[in-house]
């Protein structure tokens, strides 16, 4: 590596040499886990308001309606779907977390693939290459300024999507080194999102403009815009500018070798993730008590989870980061689906019994993501299960067939271009199709 | 003022509720000025190749052509047309500047405001409202950060153009206090622009962007999309991530009654505003030399016009940041028109010639614009000239005379829908216009 080599070349060096063949089969298979996911996602959100809201907004500027957005019956042009599906895919934090940055890589950088592909008439071998490639070049910038980045307060879901949209639409485009090069310096002057408007629709806005315009920074390198070669690390450049010293050395780490994509995990349920261990723990405690003869829940946990999680409900919002809805669910219905953490399950009479009956504990030792879960029951016993490893870790990973209920789970009530049993099939077998946009547009709701 | 108003809700309240009618006539007639000006900047970069690639790259992707694009023959629609317009009128850095900030204020939100407008038919007296408060909105928020703001290497007039925009487009769809308070806070959302890609394509990006993405701010906080009552100011807001304090006094100190386009210049010279006071001083001295009899210049000013401007010139923009140029073009043709800092210009030979006799040297006591020029004749004698406020100062602003003939020296070369001289009168009366439309419509190209 040439200590001379800016950020920007280097990655962009790295997009515009890797091709599908030089990327290993499990890593290839990875990126078929991670769309899966991310498709599944979007399907479940994109009836929500705020996707009906943004659609309604941008589709009257929509250019010639190439491109599907899932889970809808709206065509637009390839931006546009580009926006929305990274709106409706990250809707619900139910997409992929790539642990050591934060970042929900696979969003941003797959709403930018599968719009310029369906437009283009890409292979599934090349949509899938460019989501090896997104993901790569966001989490390895967003790895160069973590933890730094997101603590300051920058969505850096949205901040570093950017980059690895406009990775992904480099590779589609099949720019070259300098081009490629130069679509991450123009990401660089794209880049924006903060914490502050999370808990809002502002946070659609962050990563919608991160799929968007990281698209269209590849559209534009190719068309002959340029960017200053150390916009990303230069002294007011991106990183140094928000705040963060800029960790080259990881950045370049094993680049080619080891893959971001491999270090992303997936949510088993639609939640925030410090819940997922109690949720495993109450789901062992399910086979073991009735509901009805619970008189106490206790949830023990470190402080994390007690911060982001102890609090009652009072909408679907609060459902999907609260620990006693979390509880309530799982012991109750024995399973934490989407339609668990909607607001009929806010205000089932059952749920609310149950949640008035489970309180937080600290336990000052225990690492972040697991729990204990005692319950204590009518004849005065008391059965407890505990989770170090929640499913959906790096160490207990969804299986395949794990990504294929979550996807199925996820389309319940929605009712796509073709049955989810075929598109299950169509999307693992999606680098053997010569068209990905057949595939895609089935993704689109049809009545 | 309740000290518990956030600066979202502050300058909401503000947008949505003054009128027209309550803006004094002198503000109302400054926003004249600053929109012909600006439409002067943008017309006369139109035909430039980094607006030429803006348009390739986004027309495809336009919704119906509703709107004008200043000084080209292309339609498109609002939002991309918001895009261009402000990618044309910053291009050269030829628009206007606030100066407590660097702020070019009016482009991103006259972009915004008159797309907007063409789109609606809003009157001229909408245009030029929403004009006053958009400067007003971004020039307040980004006072709030200064200087600390620039200084770390934000592009300014994009990361504040875009509240600016989002004020103007909440003024022109005649938003509430509640919506307009939830479109700046969005605006906090889109956020970007870095100083490392100013001297690249990169810088349009960030100000296209602004205008955009501000104008879609205000659509969707109109269609139901909310944002954080502290999406500026709080702990992981706007300014903070940022890495600013904001001055919240500095946001509401004589709001509604101190207006900030009025603390806004104008430039009368295409080029570095460090260079006005050395051409204004050559101006003089060329009424009392004959150019070639000129043996050698000497410019003398303080460090940051050596640091900015002492430099040879190998392309247009070199012309535009050197005092060797300036000087040349002065004091051999008596100007320094728009033609006189382009290619032509850099490789004229008589110009090459006077540059190659102009030297640089510290005056250290020397105010920020100030400059004095020696000239050494043939036959030996020596005459200087000195300017402590240039033309287009807040202290010696350009007249209403002086922006008209800005406005045409733009134009040279340009073709527009109607003569100079007739879009001169239309503008200086828009504010009896009752639909702005038809006005900016002339502001295209017809042939």
């Amino acid at each position: 590596v040439n200590s001379q080599t800016t950020a920007a070349e280097r990655l962009g060096q790295f997009v515009s040499t890797t091709g599908w063949a030089k990327i290993p089969p499990g890593v290839q298979h990875e990126a078929k886990r991670a769309l899966l996911n991310i498709a599944g996602c979007a399907a479940g959100a994109a009836g929500d308001e705020a996707v009906a809201m943004a659609v309604q907004t941008l589709s009257p500027y929509s250019g010639p309606a190439a491109c599907t957005l899932i889970g809808r019956r709206e065509r637009v042009d390839a931006p546009t779907a580009a926006f929305i599906n990274a709106v409706s895919g990250n809707l619900f934090d139910f997409d992929d977390t790539h642990f050591e940055t934060g970042i929900h890589p696979s969003t941003t950088v797959a709403a930018a693939a599968l719009a310029l592909a369906e437009e283009r008439g890409s292979s599934g071998a090349e949509v899938l290459r460019a989501i090896v490639l997104g993901v790569e070049v966001c989490c390895r910038i967003g790895a160069a300024v973590s933890p730094g980045h997101y603590r300051r307060g920058w969505h850096i879901s949205a901040t570093c999507g950017v980059f690895g949209a406009a990775a992904a639409g480099a590779a589609l485009l099949g720019l070259d080194e300098v081009q490629a090069s130069a679509a991450l310096g123009l990401a660089a002057s794209q880049s924006s999102g903060v914490v502050e408007n999370l808990a809002t629709a502002g946070k659609n806005l962050g990563v919608g403009n991160a799929a968007r315009n990281g698209l269209l920074s590849a559209h534009l390198a190719q068309a002959g815009y340029t960017a200053s070669p150390t916009a990303v690390e230069g002294a007011f450049g991106w990183a140094r500018v928000m705040g963060d010293e800029f960790d080259l050395a990881r950045l370049e780490r094993g680049l080619g070798e080891a893959w971001e994509i491999r270090a992303n995990a997936y949510k088993p349920y639609p939640c925030g993730y410090v819940l997922h261990g109690e949720i495993d723990a109450c789901l062992q405690l399910r086979e073991r008590v009735r509901a009805d003869a619970i008189e106490a829940v206790t949830v023990r946990g470190n402080q994390l989870l007690l911060d982001r999680a102890d609090r009652q409900v009072f909408s679907a919002r609060d459902a999907r980061v609260s620990l006693q809805h979390a509880a309530a669910v799982a012991l109750l219905r024995g399973r934490a689906a989407p339609e668990d953490f909607e607001d009929s399950a806010v205000s089932d009479a059952g749920l609310a019994r149950l949640r008035a009956k489970v309180t937080a504990e600290i336990a000052p030792g225990m690492p972040d993501s697991a729990a204990e879960v005692a319950v204590r029951m009518a004849d005065g016993s008391t059965i407890t299960a505990q989770v170090v490893h929640p499913r959906g870790s790096l160490e207990s990973p969804l299986s395949d067939e794990d990504l294929t209920a979550k996807f199925r789970a996820n389309l319940v009530g929605v009712r796509l271009g073709a049955p989810a049993e075929d598109l299950v099939i169509q999307l693992w077998r999606l680098d053997e199709a010569s068209a990905a946009g057949a595939v895609i547009a089935r993704l689109g709701q049809t009545d």
